[in-house]
C-alpha cells in the first residue's frame, strides 16, 4: 500500500456546511417574499421552491418566478426582488467553512501533503465560493467540471486533479459527502475514498460494493483519525 | 400654477450615491484580480472596464471576462471571480440611501404628497435597490422601464406614473439626475422638473430650452425650497 501524499475534497457539504445554507437560504428567501405580500404558506412554498431547483437545476436564474408561477400568480417584480435579496444575503452570510476546516487544511499542508479541490458546477460560481470561504490560496490544484468538461463521478475529473498535483492515485484521498458523484468516481480512478456525513447526503446507500467508501467520518477534522489507520 | 401633490424620483444619483458606488465597486474588483494574479495597471483596467460596459450594456453578465479578453488574457475563471466577489461585495456596501433621504420622504410623505419612483432598468433590479436601500415601503407608485415598455425621456413612462397616484403633469415634481432622460422626459410630459447635481451626471448640458430644467438642487433635501419657492 502506498503511502498518502495527497489529499482532494469536495466542496459542498465538505467544507462548508451547504444543506444548513441552503436551507436557511430559502426560508428567508421566502419570508421576505411574504413580507412583500406573497401569500402563500412557509412550508409549502419551500417544497415547491426545492422541486423547482431539482426540476431546472441549481444554475437557473429564475426559480422563484416558477415559483410564482406554480402558485398562480403572475410575474411580479417587488416580491421576486425581496426574495433574492434574502437569499443572496442569508447564502453570503452562511458561506463560511465549517469550524475544523481551516485548521485541518493548515495542519495536512504543514505535513506536506498536497492539496486540492475537485468539484463539479461552474468554474466562476465555484471559485466565487472558495474566495469567500477564505480557501482561495490554499490548494495546489483545483479542478472544476466546467473547465475540463467532465464532471463526477466520470474518471477523468479525478485524473486531471491527480496529474495537477503529480500523484498516482493510490497515492491520493478523496474526501466528499455524496456516494454517487465523489465515492463512486474515485473508487473507479483508484483512489482511496472517505465519505463525510452531515449533509442532505447522509443517507444515500452505495448501490453496489464499488460504491462503498473506505472511511467514513463525521467532521473534516476526523481525516487525521483516517490517516493513521490506514497502513502507510 | 396648480398645487404640487406628487413628488417622483429617480434612482440612481437621485436617492443614493450611485456613482460613488461604481467607481469603488470598479476599484475594488481590479485591486481584488490583481490579488488573484492578474498583471494589469489599475487605471488602464478601470478604463477598459469602463468602456466595457458603455459597449455592452450594464447588464450584460460578462464584463470582466471582455476585460481579461482585450488585455490579451484567457478567460480565467479564478481571477473573474474574485473581481465579481469584490465587486458585488462593494456595490452592496455602499447601496444605502443618502444621509437625507430618508427624512426628506417621510417629511414629505408626513406633509400630505404622494411619492413615486420613475426609473429606467430590469423590474427585479431596480426592486432589488429599493429593497436594499430600504425604500421599498415608502412609495405609492414604482413605475419600472421593463413593466410597461418603454423608458425615459419617453413620456409614456411618466403618464403611467401619473396615472397611479391619480394626479395630473400640473401637479406634479419629477426630481432627477440625468439631463437627457428624467428632465428632457418629465418636461415634455408637462410635469415640473428639479435637477438634482452630484453624479456623474452633473456636467450634463441641455441641448435646447426644452431640457432646460425648472429648478436646480444640490441635495434632496433642497427639495423643500422648492416646494416654498414656488408659487403654489
Amino acid at each position: 500500500m502506498k503511502k498518502i501524499k495527497a489529499i482532494f475534497f469536495d466542496i459542498d457539504d465538505t467544507l462548508y456546511d451547504s444543506s444548513l445554507q441552503s436551507d436557511f437560504a430559502r426560508r428567508n428567501a421566502f419570508r421576505a417574499m411574504v413580507e412583500a405580500g406573497l401569500d402563500i404558506d412557509e412550508k409549502a412554498g419551500i417544497e415547491v421552491l426545492q422541486n423547482t431547483v431539482k426540476e431546472f437545476g441549481s444554475n437557473y436564474e429564475y426559480h422563484f418566478n416558477e415559483v410564482l408561477k406554480k402558485f398562480g400568480y403572475d410575474s411580479n417584480p417587488r416580491i421576486i426582488a425581496a426574495g433574492i435579496v434574502a437569499y443572496h444575503t442569508t447564502k453570503i452570510a452562511y458561506l463560511v467553512p465549517f469550524p475544523d476546516t481551516i485548521p485541518t487544511l493548515l495542519r495536512l499542508r504543514d505535513s506536506g501533503y498536497k492539496l486540492g479541490v475537485i468539484t463539479d458546477g461552474r468554474a466562476v460560481k465555484q471559485w466565487e465560493k472558495l474566495i469567500r470561504l477564505g480557501l482561495q490560496h490554499f490548494f495546489d490544484a483545483v479542478v472544476i467540471s466546467e473547465d475540463i468538461k467532465s464532471q463526477k463521478p466520470y474518471t477523468a475529473i479525478f485524473k486531471q486533479a491527480l496529474k495537477k498535483v503529480g500523484c498516482s492515485a493510490g497515492e491520493a484521498l478523496m474526501v466528499g459527502d455524496r456516494i454517487d458523484k465523489d465515492i463512486s468516481g474515485a473508487k473507479k480512478a483508484g483512489m482511496t475514498t472517505v465519505q463525510i456525513l452531515g449533509g442532505k447526503y447522509t443517507n444515500q446507500c452505495p448501490e453496489n460494493s464499488y460504491e462503498e467508501p473506505d472511511y467514513v467520518i463525521k467532521k473534516l477534522s476526523d481525516i487525521f483519525y483516517v490517516l493513521k489507520v490506514r497502513k502507510q
